[in-house]
Parts: C-alpha cells; sequence; structure tokens
C-alpha cells in the first residue's frame, strides 16, 4: 500500500499514473497549493523540501519524480515500464532525468521565481525567456528523444506519463503546439489510455 | 571502452570518478568552456544539450549525470556502488536526482544566469540568492541525506562522487563551510581515495 502526495496538474500527475497502469494499491492525500500546503509543519515532516510528488512506501518515503517512476517500475516488473537492458534504462532514466533537471526547472521560471531570486523585478525577465526555453525542449524531444509510438520506441514506459504532464504545460507556457505534431499525438495516445482517464479526474 | 566528454570541475567529475571506482577503459576527451567548444557543431553531433557529460557507450551516447550514474553501477555489478534493495536503490537515484534538479541548478544561477534570461540586468538578483539557496541545499543534506560515513550509510555509492562535486561549490558560493562539518569530512574522505586522487588531476 502506497500513499500520494500530491497537487494538481503537477509532477505527481506522471507517478499517479504510473501507480494506476502497474495496478498498485494507493491512497492519495491533495495538497492545496493555493492555501500553501506544501510549506506547512505537517507536510514539511513528510517532505521536508516542501514539494511534490512524495510518496509514503511501506520501507520509507520516497521523493523527486524520475526516482519515483523507476521505483515504481521496479516494483511491479510484471507491469513492463522498464526497458530491459542496461543501455535501455540508462536511456529511459536520461529522458526522465532531462524532463526534471531541465524541462521542469524552466517550465517553473514562470511562476516560482522566488525560489532563484528575492527580488521581484527579475521575475519579468524570467518569465520571458520560458516560452522560448520550452520551445527548445520541446524540440529536442520533438526531434530526438521521442522515437514514437512512445517515447523509447514500441513500449510504454516510465517516460510516457512524464512527458504528457510536459506536453499540458506547453501551451500556457507560450509554446505553439501545432510545431510539435510528433508530442501532440503522443499526448492523444496517452489521453486514450483508460489509466490516465482515471487520474486525470483528480487533477482537474 | 568508454569515452566520456568532459570539462574541468563539472558534472563530469563525478562520473569520472565513477568510471576510475569500477575499473573501467575509458578515453577523455576535454571540451574548453572558455572557448565555448560545448556549443560547437562537433559536440553538438555528441551532445544536442551543448553539455557535459557525455558518455560515449558501446551502444550509443548517455548524458544526464543521475543516468550515467546508474548505468555504471549497472554494468560493473561487482563493484557493489549500486545499493541492493529496490527501496535503497530509488533513495540513491533521489539524491542524485535532488542534486541534479535543484542543486545543481540553484548553483547554475551563479554564472549561468543566460539560460533563464536574456535581460543580463536580472543576473544579478539571481546570484544574489545562490548563497541562501545552497546553505539551504547543504543543510537538507547535512541533517537529513548523508547518512555517514557515505551518502547512503557504510556502502559506498553512486551518491558520494556526486556529493564531493557539490561539496567542492560551496565555499565559491558563498556558503559558509564550517557549519557542516558532516560534508566536510565526507569531502575529506573522498580525497583520501585513490580513484578520486587519479581523476582530480584531471580537473585542476
Ligand atoms: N525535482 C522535483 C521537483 C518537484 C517540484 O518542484 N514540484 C512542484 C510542483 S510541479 C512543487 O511542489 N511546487 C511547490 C512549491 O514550489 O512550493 C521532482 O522532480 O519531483
Ligand atoms: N542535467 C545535466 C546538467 C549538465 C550541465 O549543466 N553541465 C554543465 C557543467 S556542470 C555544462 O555543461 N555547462 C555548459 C554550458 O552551460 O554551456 C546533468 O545532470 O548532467
Amino acid at each position: 500500500m502506497f500513499t500520494l502526495y500530491y497537487a494538481k496538474g503537477t509532477a505527481a500527475l506522471p507517478v499517479q499514473i504510473a501507480l494506476e497502469e502497474v495496478g498498485a494499491e494507493y491512497d492519495l492525500r491533495l495538497l492545496d497549493f493555493a492555501s500553501q500546503d506544501q510549506a506547512k509543519p505537517d507536510y514539511l515532516k513528510i517532505n521536508p523540501k516542501g514539494r511534490v510528488p512524495a510518496l509514503v512506501t511501506p520501507d520509507g518515503i520516497l521523493t523527486e519524480t524520475p526516482a519515483l517512476m523507476t521505483y515504481i517500475g521496479q516494483m511491479f516488473k510484471a507491469a513492463n515500464l522498464l526497458p530491459e537492458t542496461p543501455f535501455g534504462l540508462a536511456r529511459a532514466q536520461e529522458f526522465n532525468v532531462y524532463l526534471a533537471s531541465t524541462v521542469h526547472v524552466a517550465h517553473a521560471h514562470k511562476h516560482r521565481g522566488s525560489r532563484w531570486s528575492d527580488d521581484e523585478s527579475a521575475f519579468p525577465a524570467m518569465q520571458a525567456k520560458v516560452a522560448q526555453n520550452m520551445t527548445d525542449c520541446a524540440t529536442l524531444i520533438e526531434t530526438g528523444y521521442l522515437q514514437g509510438p512512445w517515447v523509447m520506441g514500441d513500449q510504454y514506459t516510465i517516460c510516457d506519463p512524464y512527458l504528457f504532464l510536459v506536453a499540458r504545460w506547453l501551451k500556457g507556457d507560450g509554446v505553439n503546439e501545432s510545431a510539435f505534431p510528433k508530442i501532440m499525438a503522443h499526448r492523444a495516445r496517452m489521453e486514450a489510455r483508460p489509466a490516465v482517464q482515471a487520474v486525470l479526474k483528480f487533477h482537474d
């Protein structure tokens, strides 16, 4: 049994999709970012970083989306979410770490400028570059990483729910979606999956 | 046989330490950031992201430090750099992804403001917060992640070379090193390892 701490439309979304895909039993705990739930003492005991996702497992608490995706894949091997070769697994992890360390960070400069500056007058300058950075990231994914139909090719893996999250951010980040037909087709493919439909209800 | 593309004192350092620890055969290719080698067409063919590290393997090219660390651990199982349980492995990956997605990013706001803003007048505001952010990150590591003697406790793992890189950044980032005795003792422990000494020669 797992407990997932989440907020709507955040990096907890791919983790929840993975839990659903593998058929894991899990509870949900919703945090309301508008009320700053993620910064309250009760939650900081779960995750001192004050972020979601956090997953309570029988062995302890885990955070960081790429680590969670791989962990779920490994705990539920029969669901086949992990590439089988060490190189394939490394490529999948490379993709997910790229999303976490570069793409998610580029996106966060839109609303979370306060992470990197105490001076609010610097926020508009950061916001102004989000559309370009996200377009560059989408280009790298469209022309490189995304093999099709799934990120890693024929196998649906721990990369796909994570790309789905990023795809949902693009329009709001000022990216011209029609320039990225492969990513958009991937998003539609994701939306057709029962596991994704079951999860999206919690994120609207 | 592997080929590691690196620049001095960068995230390629922990990858090289891992290669050295496991006894891998590898070639080095030095990029000179002062000459912007990382942005030249020849290198963009290796890594279109224009960053280091990049590792050429017999199966293809890999990037993203946490993915590389896990890959090396998996290719050289006998060297015992990976925790054995799925939960232990997930914790190690969580730590490395935290370094890549939060700590490295906080550090990069010192010299790489141009990644997140085209307006140079915003750079000082970003730089002004680096010492505080890196102090917060060091606090989380000192009081939480770092079990001692190694990050994961008694076992030396893929987390230790990566923490070593971050520990080397702290002083230059304006962090008061003496407030972090566990991290400093870890750094000294790392510096005593033959593999680390062999690698540091290439980074001075
Ligand atoms: N590196 C973390 C990042 C997690 C993260 O930044 N989550 C955001 C939501 S997408 C968050 O919790 N933000 C709350 C805040 O900044 O206060 C991961 O990959 O899980
Ligand atoms: N997420 C990447 C980050 C790699 C990265 O940013 N490397 C820096 C050196 S530490 C770099 O190549 N910078 C060159 C540049 O920004 O032009 C990883 O974890 O490997």
